[in-house]
């Protein structure tokens, strides 16, 4: 793909490829065409797999110069005759799962200054438990009665803290730190990440704020991602947790003692204040804020930069400053740009 | 409290308790009960300290099986009989006092990964000017000239730049950076902190921007807490000052040439753009952004996610975007509210 | 300036300031005068530097004790007579030329912990290829096959990933990481910034989020500034781009794909969703959101805290949440506060 890559990939004949997505194949297209990377379709080489999904990319379609493309059968007759043409009913998730094929150890790259060894400029306590498999690169440290598990990688200049648990096959990103806490299996922590950390609680006293002490945790579990540069306080006197399967983007910030759910996804620079809870599947968009105490329901939606200053009800889709339901935030704004549009300014 | 605890406690009996807190016991309450952990009030078993501040709890209040409980008294008739209750006029406040007894190490736990110590992988330079009862925890770095204050923490993988100067009793926590500063005492800087880079400083010139060189510093009072990831700028010719007793949450960004005076709360991810100046007791909510030159009087409160954008004066409460009087913004709100729940959809 | 400084000084006659600042002297100005630092309008003292751009700043110049300054010559019968007063048309810029020859290592000061030596404490890879006059700081981590150009100044702590090229004169700050990234010359990453990690990108699988693997790189120009905390993700299966002499603010995050043209200027804690397109010469205020795949064309200007969710033109300044043209939003705005101002309430 490029004279300078980060990933080393294998290679897969397009008839291997076809087997594993269980695409049916145009005709002409060729089996034993070999490929060698991917790429977006207008970059894309003739060793290089592309994909198809939308109608929006079909001028790009008619172009390309890819290999092989994964692609929604009704698309077939747009792709160039030289294209091996694959067709399968969900075009992104089938190259994705072909990308795992072709880079074995695009997950596991971490910053990739190491591998499969423990460094010897990191800094494992001589009461860490260490597991088999276990990578951790120069300048990690780890606190006393650390457990770390069966193939996990922990990147440089990580700190993880006294009595710290993470699970098997993480990723720990470099110059992340993580304390008080509990982590799961398969969990991925991306660079500069903060877990376990007091957060922001005082009482009010006679001179000024009396700090209040955290004796809680943060359990992530099981298949958590967590983004660049995301901040998660350990609870006060309970724990913070984070649900299986969710996804959190960079620069979130969760509170003390916030309870997310199960496979919830949630974008850049959010933040929770104490003792939110978000139910399992819920969606929140970028930049959003969430009021100490509130409850979402499970499954609702949160458009983009809102700030939710009540309760959420499940299944619900809500968006603005503060939230309320998605019909009426969008009536309210096509009010306020009618009314900027009109000849008349007073508003009674 | 749980199979795996991050923080060693002590034990206290009621009565002792009783005695710390100046509180009256309902009758019943036996002195000689011990305590050995705290819990919320639906978690906390007999061994526990607890606490109800608030009519709201007072359902949980009724089936809780704390140990001990403070409350204020005129919820005492609802506490269970197993539960020794002592009245206080402010229970969370008296509860958060029990804590720094009962978890005496809480506040210098850092990572925990080292105690009272100087760790062989630590960088102190040479020069460097390093207290009594100091810890320096693997990986941290202290340059030269810089001067650590008696029974300060440095947790692991901190940089301190050169010249730097930590006060006394101060926990600095993982991966943060601190350069170009003075710390004052028993100051708490949380993980992934970074005090004292360059901001964001350009003139127009020929060829694009050219960069405002930072020759100030940033100045920090004693007892100021300041949350994870955050960012506070040195002076461009100035200092960037943080008054005493200041609280900021986690993610704020604090540009060149800031002054925050004394006794304020700055909730998670605000942003202040440079030459900003509160004043004293000032409480500002999350997201809140601040434009450059912006003056906030003496105990001013600012809602969340607001856009200040003009002076806010002494004792106003403001919000919204741009922000305005508290009382406004809401009636904008209602205005807004009821124009979309309305039949007639155009507005003049 | 002050008793305890951060950046050394050297010393100029005022005469040989105006010669390089090309500076008009005001009648009685002594040439010999010597300047040994700046400091702003209302701090300076006889042996400082300062400049007067603004009439919002005449006050502080009828009083300043400054022992020379930049002005508009139009301000030059309001300096008192014991100031050295030098005519410019740009006095900032002139003062800001003037400091990079006062304060000669003010650039590559970093966290000033070590200066053109390898750390013995530093871990570059034996495969490292490490150019002349590199300064790397204690705890840095090098892995193997970077490349790191003459005269960069890699600080304290700082993760450089396998295969990493970082140009030359270029000053990485303290605690950051960079992975799988292409660095120019004369590039400036303060301290805590993340740059190369996966960003948040999925696809729906039967069993929850399917995680895209990331294979893109970031590539960032020439002279390109990175605020600290600032997070940028590299691409999937193309590259996140910054164009050269782009300057990023603090705790910015910037997604997968994203494509930023060159000199433009980015405020603190903007976020960009994955393959946004940021044409040349944009200015975008602080907290300003961009939704995925949006376009802002050529010289476009965002105001703070506003919500992007559709292709801004070239040329056009835009603000609110969501962004509209600027002066749209600020009709919406006036009418709104009118309304809420007048004593009917009920808006039709």
């Amino acid at each position: 793909m490029r004279n300078l890559s980060f990933v080393d990939a294998t290679s897969l004949t397009v008839g291997k490829i076809a087997d594993l997505a269980a695409a049916q194949l145009r005709r002409g297209t060729r089996r034993s065409h070999v490929i060698t990377g991917v790429a977006p379709l207008d970059e894309a080489g003739p060793s290089d797999l592309t994909f198809c999904e939308d109608s929006k990319h079909t001028t790009a379609l008619r172009s390309t110069r890819a290999g092989a493309c994964f692609m929604l059968r009704r698309f077939g007759s747009q792709a160039p005759d030289s294209v091996n043409a694959l067709y399968v009913r969900a075009p992104h998730r089938a190259f994705v799962t072909i990308m795992y094929e072709l880079y074995p150890a695009v997950l596991s790259s971490g910053t990739g200054s190491e591998v499969n060894t423990i460094s010897s400029n990191a800094s494992p306590h001589s009461t860490a438990a260490i597991g088999k498999d276990v990578a951790i690169h120069s300048g990690a440290v780890i606190g006393p009665e650390a457990k770390i598990g069966n193939g996990t990688v922990i990147c440089a200049n990580v700190v993880i803290g006294a009595r710290v648990r993470i699970g098997r096959n993480c990723v720990i990103g470099a110059s992340s730190s993580i304390t008080h806490s509990l982590i799961g299996n398969r969990v991925i922590v991306h660079a500069g990440s903060c877990i376990g950390h007091d957060s922001f609680g005082y009482v009010r006293a006679p001179r000024g704020h009396l700090k209040v002490p955290h004796i809680g945790r943060v359990v992530v579990n099981d298949d958590v991602e967590i983004g660049a540069g995301t901040t998660i306080s350990r609870g006060t006197i309970t724990d913070t947790v984070i649900g299986e399967g969710t996804k959190i983007d960079s620069q979130v910030h969760i509170g003390h003692n916030v309870r997310i759910g199960r496979f919830c996804a949630i974008a850049a620079q959010c933040g929770f204040a104490g003792s939110v809870e978000i139910r399992d599947f819920v969606q929140i968009a970028g930049q959003v804020g969430i009021a100490d105490r509130i409850t979402i329901g499970e499954g609702a939606i949160i458009g983009p930069k809102s700030l939710v200053i009540t309760h959420i009800p499940a299944g619900e889709r809500w968006q603005g400053n503060p939230a309320m339901p998605g019909q009426r935030f969008f009536r309210c704004m096509a009010i306020l740009r009618r009314s900027a549009a009109s000849p008349v300014r007073t508003v009674r």
